[in-house]
């Protein structure tokens, strides 16, 4: 097989950016990196993740404006074509702690492989290795369905063998995925048989239906048990791994996914573990303890973090360990935005750092109530 | 003196029972525990402090409902003159994991006083002590003024003597202060020389003076080198177990002062520390460390805590750790929402108890985005 | 018939009385109404009808709160029978220039009833006329269902006997209406059968079978032809005169009827219309022509004219007068927040009053995006 | 003078289009124009003013999308200097019935000019006519100050004289002005002596002075007795043309003059008038009635409109009409939303039209608690 192939024969160097940004439409960290430090080659962008200072929901216009911007930066540099193969993920709410910033994931090849292979004593090392996959355009009444959750399960498994990672050496999949807006509902002869009316809701269908795709790829549930009832509803189906975010300017599935293969060169690797609900501080130590032992034990781990990577939501059950929460019932601000100040506090008090991912609306991405969280660390 | 007099031959026993609430008039567990279970004494009721689910700020309304609820239930009970004597300390605003409830602590003459201190194997025990003491009102023109600050000084001293505390052995103070409505301004003929014509600052410079009080009765801050411009500007000046609180229904301030006593036979006691910052985890930690020895070292520290009392602030830096937030320029949702939002997500997620109490704004109550913290446990 | 007799026998007197509050527990003008000026006697009061400071939506405790207040007040003076046969209709949110005030309706024997009606003069002349009625509570599975819908028709069909008016001469239906709880849906057997599992979108449901009620009881829809299925649906039924508020606090409906009698020796009378979009000051003129005749031509319209009570909704289809708007889309602000903002503006701006009662959610209340609009004036 | 000169030799033709937006970034309307109709030529576009669909708060961002996106399409077309050139208004908030859009108006030479002015038949007849100016770039310590008024109104005098209006015949100034950030503050030297140290604060400071500089470049006020105090401060003093808008993306101020003139042989006229207050629907009429008489007196008044731009502020007394509103307490919307909402909703209601512009925060821009109003319509 071409993908098996290409992992005997090719080594892959990923790289990991962090850039604070002081508005959505700020690259002046990204422009510094690329133009004056020389250090960050926009070719081998392979996805940009970020998290705008937006309300996260339906009216953010800080995501576009956020993506307008590297287009428009990125297109006269590597132009359109490979602009528009790079994952752009940009989550609205920054809410409480959490800090403007975006995270650059860059792919090349690795130059150094042999040397760095034969030497022997890293022969068990592994490194940070990614794929990414654009999977085809989904009609209105796919989104949310069963057909979606196959065509990304199929897309999350090419995006697999892209990275050269088995299952169990996945540890973050991030999916971008469609919405159903009014103008598609009216426009396409198959409106009236979308899954729902309401645009919100469709962002919560299209990030089940994404979020299965990856538990069914990655063997989390039975692919020949789920039926279409399941989607949204039975909260048991869950990828521990997968996070799901809807945005209204695309209409197929962008595919993320990220591991650790020891056919990477990569000086970062990759943990994860789950929040079972939004206080789940020992999910965060779990997280970081799976990953790969450092090569410099001396180092503390907190400064070998460089970003947490993890879904949050406000429990629907109305409790949090046992006690009520009231947001749920608050017409003044929505549910989502409060869940993204609870878990971006909660983990970044333990990570001593706030500038972090944390995104809101984790349908069948982990349990109800929780969340997966990924670790990327220097190696 | 009176007080001393008074220690000498009174002991204490303080009570404190934490009660769930399921909106701001729901007083079911406050009249199952009197009326039912019968373990709560509504005749030594001395404070009442809760946390409703208003949005803390000005048009919160909850707080005013909850205390009117409560009045009306115990001015029948206990008479109007006792029920006048209470503290009701409310503070709205359960952002996050917040849970909605209120902490009453009662005060009695302790039965069992002799027996417990001639045991001798107690001798050095400490229980939770309080005290609580009503201000003279204060004209328009005095509040937030160094004159406030006297006379809450004083207060503090006396209640204090009330109940018994030296200064290191004070714990938490909490005021309920208040504020410079529109009404009071135009009615009085002094409204024109008040400190500010904004009712909302009017709560920052009410709270400022109340905590500087604090600080003042305490000899945290040198009574002699404070001047009037210090107020709500020299934040390098503050009380470590100050927590004020403005509302618009009083004219003075109600103060409650809680320690430890070797007078006091209470089954409860009290720790403390400063959050440096919202993230502080170390804080929570050094408050619960900061407790008096348990009676039973078996006893998980958790499980044994009852609620923990803090103040919240959104880092008018516009930085956490080094990293730019977004609460400051938030036209949506306003800062002090999202401070309680993630104080009390960082703290619920050290003490695993989602059911505690976090106010908003905290000047001169600790450092500059950080705030005093006091643990309150079992024995 | 016994109320064809009562109509032959008894004449009433309706007195209406607009009360400004500072807060929602403010009662100082009804108490000086009662007990300084002693216009209003408490024990003729038929129903309130209050607009509050707070978000109108689920988190809304200022309703609670008003009502609290004033049934605090009224028990000792009328008795706790009395005061609950009061029809309470709080309706949370003065957005934009709307002003918090309760409107007391007053209801009594009429002891100048003959010789008004004998003197000649005034012959055709008619007066407001009111009716309330309580239905039997609501089982959970009921709400919202055709089953409802009779039982309110039946109540309006009452209600209306009471008041001794026609169908055509009925210009205002007031009903406040239960909703369903997720305690209420836990609580009992048949909540699994209830017509939806998310309490916001039960008070719709519970608004639209009352209203569909009054129009069913008018006779404005047919009967025989009404199905389930239209409920929130079908928009072309409605009822021009239909005002519905759902509330927490009761489980059955609370009906209040208005409209024009000769056998009313009232001062005031009423009049109605219909707005069709939100911008309609059409039907603001229209309704205020509807008016019976003055008394006094010489007196400007707008000074007889007493409250306008109305209903508002941001226009579904996301247009208004071809323009589209953003009030479906805006995550921050709750649609029926702006929607009260507009057109209590609108309706404001044209009698020159903000303190007029303007209610949110007009499910089968006036066409989609419009609602029903009633004046009260002195003759 | 060359100003003069220009105005005897040349006469302009002022166009205006108003063109629906779906989005912040949506320019589809605008290509249509340019590229497909051919009916706007964009080397002749002077200013673009638009209502985006944000918070009109400190962060919106939907302001700078716009602009970024309109800049990046017409550089490209008629070069990066004509495009620096072009005044950018966009004014964040579209509450309420408001429609989001943008009005381009463009000034070219006229080429029927001297066959119109000979034709003899329409000498009195006068065009609309504009006028732009960019002053100079302020310093941080000057903004909000007497000097920016000065810089202000000797730049509306230029813009004046490049129209061809005199003071009688200007009908609106929209001025876009700077404020002060953190980062201004604390780069220059001359940061500690600025006016304010609160950004917010510092908008409503910048639109002031901008607001005075009008007044006194129109003699609306006595340049003499005009003091620093009365910036912010004395709200007699006040422009009846004026409306400032406070912008993050500009050091110096950038101003349009609108006014109607002989020399212009434009299609379209402009009046105006003074909302006293947020329900004045009376100014809404006079300003359409002071338009200059019609060409054809058949057509119907708003069908002639193309647009009304205004100012809205929520009344600081805390009264409309004598009735109390909440929104200057309300702490969940910022009441500079609420009042456009209510103006835009107001004046919506008069000229049937929601695809208004209406502004918030209007210091010195009218009375108190009102503000300017102009009328746009074709002849």
């Amino acid at each position: 097989m071409a993908d098996e192939q290409q992992e005997k024969e090719e080594r892959m160097k990923v790289n990991v950016f962090k850039i604070p940004q002081s508005s959505p439409d700020d690259i002046s960290g990204l422009k510094d990196l690329i133009e004056n430090q020389k250090i960050l080659d926009p070719r081998y962008i392979a996805a940009i993740m970020g998290k705008t200072e937006g309300n996260g929901c339906v009216n953010d216009f800080t995501r576009g404006f956020a993506v307008a911007t590297l287009k428009a930066y990125l297109r006269p540099l590597v132009g359109i074509n490979t602009t528009e193969q790079i994952v752009f993920v940009m989550s609205g709410g920054t809410e409480g702690v959490l800090s403007p910033h975006m995270t650059v994931f860059t792919r090349e090849p690795s130059v150094s492989s042999s040397a760095s292979s034969s030497s022997g004593t890293t022969v068990s090392s592994v490194g940070l290795a990614l794929g990414v996959l654009h999977t085809r355009d989904f009609r209105v009444e796919e989104i949310g369905t069963i057909t979606m959750v196959q065509v990304v399960a199929k897309g999350v498994k090419e995006a697999m063998a892209k990275a050269g990672l088995a299952d169990k050496d996945v540890h973050f999949v991030q999916i971008k995925c469609p919405l159903i807006t009014a103008a598609a509902r009216s426009s396409g002869s198959q409106g009236s048989s979308s899954i729902t009316q309401d645009s919100y809701k469709s962002m919560a269908y299209s990030r089940a239906a994404s979020a299965l795709g990856v538990a069914m790829a990655l063997g989390e549930i039975d692919a020949e048990q789920l039926t279409e009832s399941d989607i949204c509803s039975n909260h048991g189906l869950y990828s521990s791994v997968a996070s799901a975010s809807a945005g209204v300017e695309l209409k197929n599935c962008e595919i993320l996914v990220l591991g650790n293969s020891k056919h990477s060169d990569s000086d970062f690797v990759i943990g994860h573990s789950v929040m079972e609900h939004a206080l789940d501080t020992a999910a965060v130590e779990r997280a970081v303890a799976s990953l790969p032992p450092p090569l410099n034990e001396g180092t503390h781990m907190n400064s070998r973090i460089v970003n947490v990577f993890c879904k949050a939501e406000a429990d629907a059950s109305g409790e949090v360990l046992g006690c009520r929460h009231t947001m749920m019932d608050d017409s003044d601000i929505n549910h989502t935005r409060m869940a993204r100040a609870v878990v971006g506090a909660v983990v970044a008090s333990v990570v001593k750092d706030p500038m972090i991912y944390v995104s809101g609306g984790s349908e069948h991405q982990g349990p109800l109530g929780g969340g997966p969280i990924a670790v990327v660390s220097r190696r």
